[in-house]
């Protein structure tokens, strides 16, 4: 079996990028860019989180979006939720998919969620057993698994630890973000090494931030030398580093798509339509894209 | 011996970054800029190209520039020339340093300096020759030895053919160029593989362009996989690729050197330092740098 599987994405544009940009963006917009990336071949969209409208006021109209959208065949609408009352809402508005959040670093968790890990991993639990009654797939992301803005370095140990209690209550995607983007190749590797003895390769996505120009690098790596194949970007590179005011965010799905593509990997969509889709928003998020490809194609 | 040697940086801001902005910078600027750079740790800057004012209006006012520029004791302000009467413009200038420039596509040479490879190569040799009885070192550019905009893929032997016939000639570095920034991981392999088994590490510089944000990926995967050590950059990124208008210039300076320290290699400078350095132009390119650090300081 090739080392180099064909590369599958999960876009957040819509909200992990989103979520990180100043500017409101309308309804209209969001469902527009949705249905946009929705036609360039990408299989899963992240397209809003049901979370407390008072806190993160780009996602107050996620019920709206997920009625309004062109559900495409084949295309997995996602959302992410924060404990059972989002479940509901998910439920509700159809979401095929549920995505839950804590963090490796114990800090980070207590300062963005008032939870400890255990705490939030416990919380999971009702929500994971009504997603499993209800068909829906899970997936959790576990934030600053590498670095953490309050804590530094976190030990590849203590990310995978935090992997496997999810994995053992039956999540069967995971996550593993970068939040700061400073992993480098050897961190990478030093988290896959010893995770890939206890988890599968299909079941693990790297979620890399771009704020230092090290995404591309880590995602690379990931898939040449561990076959990881599974990757969270977002379209035009939306987003943000909420640690590091006017930083790029989430690697550009673009990007990543063309380093795969020229690398000789088999990809979703092509990279010029994921970028077409996203420079429709440009003019309202009031900032060019981030994106290389965006670049080029100015 | 370690397979991560420490970096060695040539940096191109004021040359091969400049000559690719559409901007005209004034000569108090461009010094401004090179000395500011000279204080960073930086060995080597290439300050300027004696070249045609009517082909490369950039680079007019070179004999000025060398002319004020404070020079410090254990950097090397280099010149691009292409001919003997630009090496007489350079010795006057008092360069430290003379770069040439060929390239691996027939197509691509003959476009830019109207001659095939063996015809700019033979120009070389007197400009070889005088610059060996002045005691005074040599590189010379390879551009597209990965990727031309006209012939596409260059194979890797190719490239290697004119590595070969200049280091024959005595020129001890070669900076091996993927001018439009399309090259991959598996590209740099590819030509890096045989090349070493012809040359010696030290004497390869690679000099990427970050047009499709593949610079940091392909620059750590010569520095980890075969040992190479020496890169060219611009601080801030500046420039552009001539083929794609408006794409980013060479891979960043700043954004190379927060790789490799990040990476644990030892660097010549801080990453903040360069990028202070470039951001001072930022005004007057009338546009802003196109590193992943410049954003995050911004």
């Amino acid at each position: 079996m090739s080392r180099r599987p064909p590369l599958r994405i999960v876009e957040v544009g819509p909200r992990d990028g989103l979520q990180n940009e100043k500017s409101v963006v309308s309804t209209a917009v969001k469902v527009a860019f949705i249905n946009r990336l929705s036609t360039t071949g990408l299989k899963e969209i992240e397209a809003g989180a049901f979370v407390r409208p008072d806190r993160v006021p780009q996602m107050a109209d996620a019920r709206k979006v997920f009625k309004r959208i062109n559900r495409r065949r084949g295309v997995v609408y996602s959302a992410l939720v924060p404990n059972e009352r989002g479940l509901d809402a998910a439920l509700e508005a159809r979401a095929d998919k549920i995505a839950l959040f804590t963090a490796a670093s114990e800090t980070f968790n207590r300062r963005n969620i008032n939870a400890s890990i255990a705490e939030s991993v416990e919380r999971f639990r009702p929500v994971v057993r009504r997603a499993a009654s209800a068909k829906l797939p899970l997936r959790a992301y576990i934030s600053t698994a590498f670095w953490c803005p309050y804590e530094g370095r976190i030990p590849p140990r203590k990310a995978l630890d935090v992997c496997l209690k999810l994995a053992e209550m039956g999540i069967t995607e995971l996550s593993i973000g970068d939040t700061i983007g400073k992993a480098n190749p050897d961190e990478v590797r030093a988290f896959l090494g010893p995770a890939l003895k206890k988890l599968k390769a299909p079941s693990i996505f790297l979620h890399f931030h771009d704020t230092y120009g090290m995404a591309v690098a880590n995602a690379l790596c990931a898939w040449e030398e561990f076959g990881i194949s599974g990757f969270d970007s977002s379209a035009g590179g939306l987003g943000g580093c909420p640690y590091a005011p006017g930083a790029s965010g989430n690697v550009a799905t673009e990007d990543l798509l063309y380093a795969f593509k020229s690398s000789g990997g088999a990809v979703p969509a092509e990279p010029r339509e994921v970028c077409a889709a996203a420079r429709r928003l440009a003019p309202v998020l009031g900032h060019p894209l981030s994106s290389r490809l965006s670049r080029v194609l100015r």
